[in-house]
């Protein structure tokens, strides 16, 4: 039932996110609705919920392919904070950047440890 | 010592690539052999060897970022082996490629399988 | 119903790519399933059924987008079929891909001319 | 004549994108004014006024191929607007965002997304 | 004039890529003639054509856009070649894809070498 | 040794960024030390120290990737100051990007040269 995979899917995305996913499908309510449903439904509802691999690898694998794809600082900084609330540790997740380097250079992992930098200030957390 | 780098980056690329990572750098030799020495030193010498990460979690990141640039299906081939080779799962190998759906879309994803598919049935792995 | 999603999407998939949609998801069946079923449900159950645009605008938004992302000549080959399919013809195709020259440059709409040239001569079309 | 291509360029620019046009070539005035010419003869001169494709139809597609770019959210700002101004319904540019997720995954839509909500906020448009 | 344009252009494209350059305009002659049009006359009649550079730094600058793009082997292709006719020594075509490791990392700069192999192969260059 | 990777790095560093290097390595001090160190000995101490190009041609190289790469603005910002630094000329650097638009198209072009446009006023450059 598409109930099921919504229902699914936020808890997922409030498990994973908190507030901060939250906020991301209040700010589609009034342009774009169907696009919080569908991240809800098929990114947390099917994708994250799937077995096959722990809450903090698929934060690990979400971190990874956005600092890959550049210009989704945004997102970055909402899954960072994920990546924290499933469990990764601070250190953990600069190690994932730091191992992105000879795949992409430089640049976009030095962009994505700002982003870390600044979520990490922010939750008083030090590294 | 640079010699150090280079000999601990050529262990780890033996047990990461085996044949696969050799034939590369030997097709480097005459015309970027130093690119090959970066190789070894930089991305095996000095990442791979960090600590933080099991090598398994060095793959799946690796494998993941590959996927999102595009364009770098025979590093992904390499990689998925490599990732085999250190104790990934096939059916992980799979499931990091699904993760990444919602980051990236499903064409760069069918890329992935696909040389996954080719890669198993090299190795006679059936899911 | 999620069966009525897979059904729905079943149908879009077929009206769209023919054979060749068919074929992806077939050669999905032994590694990787559910990809094929996320594609047929979300990407064609989900999205291609949405009203506000036609079919030929939403196969003229897929050959840019995957025109735009490089690397996916495999799909272009795909949509190029499904955008004849449904009505578009051969020469918008060819103009869309020219409206992306100043955005993209020339690199990766020759590309997609070229795969466009390909399904053209099999399909025995003349412009 | 060059003066053609330049006048009729001009005169495309002015009906598309209007004073946000302008702002940009008239940035470019002291760094870069080539690149202003060039922007004006090629890609509005000759591709814009090409035949083949309505206005709303190059719109469609330019917006598609920067949101699948990246990192062009400027552009997409300016285009945004050009696409209201050549006659594109607002739903249909969101329409035309929420049909590139199956390709380009949820981040690079949400980036786009947002740069609509804030022209039609700018503009006082309500879905 | 347009004509002075496309004639310069033509001139620029002999110079820098020879047949290779002519076979791309051919080959696009029956599916999109004016896109081979625009290739001479904006990206050789105007933009090659331009002072401040010498062509030697301009195949320089194209061969490390198109690494970095990723997808574009084939114009890689062509351009290794046209850099090789303007002058650029084959060490500095590889030096300057070994510029581009810190930023974008290993994979596309390996893919690069090995379009460039093959060329100095056809072409029988020794490093 | 690597002691003398680090110092010819961080000789090279001083001598194209300056203080904005120096700055970018000191924000990484309590995050990823380590990032900083491997930005020194690999980008400065191994590659930028390598014969066979020139320092001017060594960052015209960088920026064309970095302007290429699209979303690495702050980046573009520190090498257009080390360009600057290791003397190529302004008129130069705005040239070397407007030869990237038939490879990459107008909009990551603009952005670059909106960069540039802003490092020379910081720096009271007229062209």
């Amino acid at each position: 039932m598409n109930n099921t995979r919504f229902n699914r899917g936020e808890e997922q995305l409030k498990k994973i996110d908190g507030a901060a996913g939250d906020r991301v499908i209040k700010s589609l309510e009034d342009i774009a609705p169907d696009l919080g449903k569908y991240i809800i439904e098929f990114a947390f509802g099917d994708i994250y919920n799937r077995s096959g691999l722990t809450l903090e690898e698929r934060e690990m694998i979400t971190i990874t392919s956005l600092l890959t794809s550049g210009g989704c600082e945004a997102q970055l900084e909402v899954h960072i904070n994920g990546a924290l609330n499933v469990g990764l540790s601070p250190k953990k997740i600069i190690e994932t950047f730091i191992q992105c380097v000879p795949y992409v250079g430089f640049p976009r992992v030095l962009n994505a440890i700002f982003v870390a930098k600044s979520v990490f200030e922010q939750r008083n957390i030090a590294l």
